[in-house]
């Protein structure tokens, strides 16, 4: 007997035959002898319809209220799955993120897991149900309803394995696992059999779309290993864990692309002590998140300040930063028809030469590299948007990463 | 200024447009200097999707994930219409049930109200806020969704009235207000001004579409005096009140029909004491609520028992009885082909010859009456229900109630 928590998300529910489907997965997991916590997103396209029916009462909808909104996808999810486990006979109950004693801290639309309190759970579990868990939110200590962000889903499930110290964790999507790059764009791309929490938070946080950057931090900070697999077969997917000796002996992991960010380049602002902090203050404060910071002194003691942001926070990037540039001075310019490439492995870390393949690779092809920013394990480039499929294709192919062992 | 309590029914919700045009009527009291507390259904068609989908994953979903589902409705509308409220400068909090402090008993689906913890909303008024709250549903002592089973909206406005000791109670609805008959029925049907509370009750037990009795009856403990009116024009409505002198002169108030009733038939059970004690505690036990209770000895010692269910309750009926049959003997049968027809008005009270006056009425259409029962205000007659519509026609015009003061 296991203790396993498993996450659906909204394509693995779409419609009341696949949430069948999940109940009947979850009913052979359960008739195995194991103990079961499932966490699931709301219906696909449930959520995009919320916001598309509060821009149109309001053009910039509160987010409390908006929280208060989009909380409702997976109250339904939730319920209609217990009901489909009902009526395959397994004992099952429905948790909406208050009810789970999931906390939060109180920035919606975004917030933090504070605490899990799984007494409620625990017991539950004890009585032999399933428990089926709305993923994505949770309660603030004024007991407002809040939600956790893009793949709140797989946060919770994370952190409800953790509070519930399960054997097994299992994020089931719509993809097989992690790929050395996308295999839409990279014909040749390979399913990973592990990588580690380094590894895949990089691709997170580099465009991978199979999991977001928050949730692997918080599986690697309180070493919940996780399985990324499909819904829709019973391949075996992705393992998730910490670093293990031999993974070092491949230099690069895998290849990601993120289209969804802009550049932001501020010009001539004064070059003095404090300018910097003052603008990206000002965007932590609303809660944007910058990447690929790069400052250089231009002309007369005036400095450039270029980083990305995501294009969806384009917006609230102008309104952040109108305050921040009448004290320090600049002007501000975005490109949007840009893209963010990456190659990723823990191997970088004791081999070097990686940042020369890549470039030279790019160069043959033609790709022009506008910003580059590394870390111990990933080196990024941003370059046109319209050449970002074929970068992909040649980094894939520098690299070898359609040869296993690669 | 005055503390007002209003709720819109579904249709009043329906869309965005609709919500929109909400929020503007609302802005408009809220900028004469009225505190607000505005109770929401959900958007109509809502609930009925829920259920349908409940139904497609589970054949009898169980009622406490039927509460968990249901309440999502309501979760959208709140949202929904403070962000519009938003949109129009108006500042705005949406509650939901339990945020509301609506705390009921742990009878899921038609959960009774228990108590109302008015704090928080208290402390939004006094900061000029207009609140909006989820109606229909509640929190019970362990923290699970219950709802308030149909009409539970007009319940949570009239509750929270009470609760906020407001001034006013509008409940506004896609009706005008209580017209002495249907008038999609019966032609000449007029809008009453004002109706008792005893009268209302008597209306909403009968069929009217336009409140539940639970509602009414809550108003009457308390003596909140409400206003049933539209959402969709600025015309006066009914007023819903304690009885006064006047309204005794009108011997009826309005003739109501509802065809939503199955009759059942219990023959042949032992005519012993206890008998009926056991085949409608079983029913109670159910939470079935029924009606035209009549009983006759027939042959040999043994009683034949008729009586009223709701139609939609009738499954659920024949489960209950099941076992109660076993220990009293008899066989049921049901008949879903009639109608029940009424008519109401506290003038009964002190004057006679209604009966007569009605019986004679529908004896002349060639209308049988299968079943009656009176109380002290009422007389209702069980007949076929594709002779309801014809009978209500000859009643309306047997007591004259198109003509004002009748």
């Amino acid at each position: 007997m296991a203790r396993i928590v498993q996450k659906y998300g909204g394509t693995s529910v779409g419609d009341v035959e696949r949430i069948k489907n999940v109940a009947a997965r979850i009913k052979a997991i359960r008739d195995a002898g194991n103990e079961l916590v499932v966490v699931v997103s709301a219906r696909a396209g449930v959520t995009n319809e919320l916001i598309a029916r509060a821009k149109a009462v309001c053009a910039i909808p509160s987010e409390r209220e908006m929280d208060q909104l989009l909380a409702i996808g997976e109250q339904e999810t939730i319920a209609l799955t217990a009901m489909a486990l009902h009526g395959i006979g397994v004992d099952a109950v429905s948790y909406t993120g208050a009810q789970a004693g999931i906390f939060t801290d109180k920035v919606f639309t975004k917030a933090k897991i504070r605490t899990i309190n799984a007494k409620p759970i625990e017991k539950d579990l004890k009585a032999g149900r399933v428990i089926i868990v709305a993923g994505f939110q949770g309660i603030n200590d004024d007991g407002q309803v809040t939600t956790l962000g893009r793949g709140g889903s797989d946060l919770t499930a994370i952190a409800l394995a953790a509070a519930v110290k399960a054997d097994k964790c299992e994020i089931y999507t719509d993809v097989d696992g992690v790929y050395t790059a996308d295999p839409r764009v990279v014909k040749d791309a390979r399913k990973l059999e592990e990588i580690s929490y380094d590894e895949m938070l990089e691709l997170a946080s580099l465009g991978s779309k199979v999991m977001q950057s928050r949730s692997v931090e918080f599986a690697a900070k309180y070493n919940v290993v996780f399985e990324v697999r499909s819904s829709f077969n019973q391949n075996p997917g992705t393992i998730v864990k910490q670093e293990v000796a031999y993974m070092e002996k491949v230099l690069v992991r895998g290849v990601a692309v993120d289209k969804d960010q802009a550049k932001v380049l501020i010009s001539n602002i004064a070059d003095k002590p404090g300018s910097a902090a003052t603008v990206f203050k000002a965007l932590a404060n609303a809660h944007i998140n910058v990447d690929m910071i790069v400052q250089n002194v231009g002309r007369a003691g005036l400095a450039n300040l270029t980083f990305t942001v995501p294009l969806s926070e384009k917006d609230k990037a102008v309104r952040a930063l109108e305050p921040a540039l009448k004290e320090v001075g600049g002007e501000v310019t975005f490109d949007e028809k840009i893209a963010k490439l990456s190659v990723v492995g823990v191997g970088m870390r004791t081999h070097s030469g990686i940042a020369a393949t890549l470039f030279e690779a790019l160069a043959k092809a033609g790709v022009n590299i506008e910003l580059i920013s590394t870390s111990e394990i990933k080196i990024s480039v941003i370059i046109a948007r319209d050449k970002a499929d074929d970068a992909a294709r040649v980094a894939h192919a520098a690299f070898q990463l359609d040869q296993l062992g690669s």
